[in-house]
């Protein structure tokens, strides 16, 4: 697939190292294996060769990888746990989602990807400087055209939209936005939020319950990574303890 | 949202059990708890009685409901796999795949939601009666139009269609699709398999990195149930231990 | 090793079913593949034959296996985290233990092989029952030479010994025996208590810091069972999700 | 307590970090946060004061502590996987052990502090250099008159003593020892192994089956810490992915 000007594509060096760089032809990239100048003519899948004469592989980067390359203040970044609620929810090609809050916007890519052009995701956050990052961030990713963001604290004012199909939520207080987005949502649409602690979960499950949300549910991920060598093939020796834990209902009507 | 004629409903009983079933208007379910007959105007998030004075909710499903509750005699199902699948490799609205086999059409249903009218899942499968129930089900799930079933053993014959964006590979032996997903992929394109056994695994890693594979990754993921009651809140006592290996790899030009 | 007369055997079946019995020359055991008569001298890694012709593994059990085959109406059973309270307090030969409550004596068993004939474990239930079955499975295990058991509360009572290594407390409210815990100990003494709940945890904890408990830690296990079979080496299935949080302390001068 | 000449005293200094050292009256210990002095009379549970007036706590090292601060060269340290060993096998106060290879003597401490002085260590090591760490950790520990090591590869060798009750191997060959162990355990004797990889447990497994080795058994396991704070309780973000795999057995007569 020829990479279109202004794309992101992922460099990854012969150490393994990877770059998420916007693709311009002439454009440059320096790095620790030397320089590159991009053609004017690149594909997904070509090798390029650095002025050090080290070879750098120009790939399409993976909805994950948008979401850990995102220019970002914050730490916490969750490809898995959004995976999980991409398929434990209804969310798909041209469905209607609000998101709270856009954080880096890395979570609002990896929804833009899956409602498409069709689609629509509304994104709300009450802090200026992350608003302006996670547009930032989603333009890079080439998905403005689907998400509409706004400077807003849905727990005070509500949500300006309605009848949407799922609510995903990343404050540290899910709990406050509970009625609004019960206001929000259709009947049977979903409730998707994400808390680091146990306490937290509380609260929001309480929450829910009390606003008449069902089909409660929360859970946690583990993912380990195996390194496989014929003969020497084991888990590796490191892994991510804990991202934090996720909690699903729907709406009756 | 109202309800379609032919749109599958989530039946949720009070005692949580729940039916997946097709709605037509007038149609009706019996099931423990007394039997329902279908309103002409069904809404989801709309409670029903049933001829016992019971109640039964009306829920959209999600992916992974649509994906457990298929027709099937294979034992294995991983919504969260699929979830997975979805954000570590470039699956979006549009995309165009190819997955091997068909199976019951669970990860179908799942991969069918988010390429989207404008994208397309070529399904191939080598035994028949595996073919006629993923079809069943893809069209019960109402995404037929968007997906490509064909009794075939790509292994072999190779794939009919060329520059994908993405192979998803669900057989026993995954190595010996690797020449023709290479065939099939374009410069950039993604591998995905799944495979329960770490003998599996490595076959699968060895046969990707003898054709050209790149950034190839194996994991596992571990879900784990969280009961939440305040003051009694803990994970619940019983776990699936394991689904089986992802691994992903991308292939240059 | 010859198997003394009031010994635990444990008998495994070729169907891999196990049954902990007391060897006694002449007595008969039945079961689904038949009877046997235990010979007049038997050994651990004896076969004998049964009435149907079928072999039965005489095996001295583990540890794991006497605490998991004790009569008990409780369901909670937990010989990984009892060997990491082993591994990760002062226990070993010869030390002295209070164990509250004494359950149905199973941790008091893996404890009690341990401390040896030199050492103590003293045992506390305060309820009747239980500290009746506690007793039998202690001494059916051989064990009871080196167990004091005792019916009291010391939450409310106190212990009635001082200067032991370490207090093991496995009761729902953990944190009222802090103070008399405290007392007990010597200096430099260790806590470990096993709660499943996630606030049970926290009131202990909150507990043991505000009676001055240093090097707090609470941990949880998980154990994964690896079927291998040349070829079809994988997790198996099913496991266990969730026995409890095990937390540690020791007490300052 | 009392802390008796050369024995080992865990010092925490006031950030939480700990040093294992040897009590000598008048003996000193700098750090970085100055020095400390050891009075004539030290008891566990004692709080000195260092030069720089901060506080250091003296505590009892725990078996885990004690195996993780040997001194080293090799990286694997799992009091959790010697906790798991010791309540799965027969090992108790009084046993007889061998053990394949001494390593850094972190696994023997355990050992040694369960079968007690009536009990008996059998450590076997190939390797000079690692021998002699381990007879210095051992001694230090103050475990020695229970262990006798020595330089020996049982493997081609065989096991200079017999009738053992337990065999622990932690070699990277275990497979190469079986037909030794078979010949010194006892009847109904123990195995226990811990190696990295899935293909060393499969090679080590096939080797027990064809020496008629039953009730074998292969288990990993997964230690997360939970952050204990009312309000913000959490798993560790970190953990460790993987230790080994644990594999039992038992011998027939």
């Amino acid at each position: 697939m020829r990479v279109s000007e202004g794309q992101l594509v992922l460099l990854v060096s012969e150490d393994d190292k990877t770059y998420l760089v916007q693709y311009r032809p002439g454009g440059k990239f320096v790095f620790h294996h030397g320089g590159i100048t991009f053609p004017d003519e690149l594909y997904f899948g070509d090798v390029l060769e650095t002025t050090q004469g080290r070879k750098v592989m120009v790939l399409e980067p993976s909805t994950a990888e948008l979401m850990i390359k995102v220019r970002r203040r914050t730490n916490i970044i969750y490809p898995r746990e959004a995976g999980y609620i991409i398929t434990h929810t209804n969310i798909q090609s041209g469905s209607r989602v609000v998101e709270t809050g856009s954080g880096s916007g890395a979570l609002t890519i990896a929804l833009a990807r899956v409602v498409g052009p069709q689609g629509r995701v509304y994104s709300f956050e009450r802090r200026h400087e992350h608003l302006e990052r996670a547009i930032e961030n989603v333009r890079r990713a080439g998905l403005l055209d689907r998400v509409e963001f706004q400077l807003r604290d849905p727990a005070r004012e509500g949500y300006p939209v309605g009848n949407v199909d799922l609510a995903v939520i990343d404050v540290p207080e899910p709990w406050t936005l509970v009625p609004a987005v019960r206001d929000a949502l259709r009947g049977g649409g979903f409730w998707a939020s994400l808390v680091p602690t146990v306490e937290q979960v509380v609260e929001t499950v309480d929450a829910l319950r009390e606003h008449g949300f069902v089909t409660i549910r929360t859970v946690e991920l583990l993912e380990r990574e195996i390194l496989v060598r014929r003969g020497k093939t084991r888990p590796r020796e490191t892994m991510i303890g804990h991202i934090g834990y996720l909690t699903f209902a729907r709406k009756l009507r």
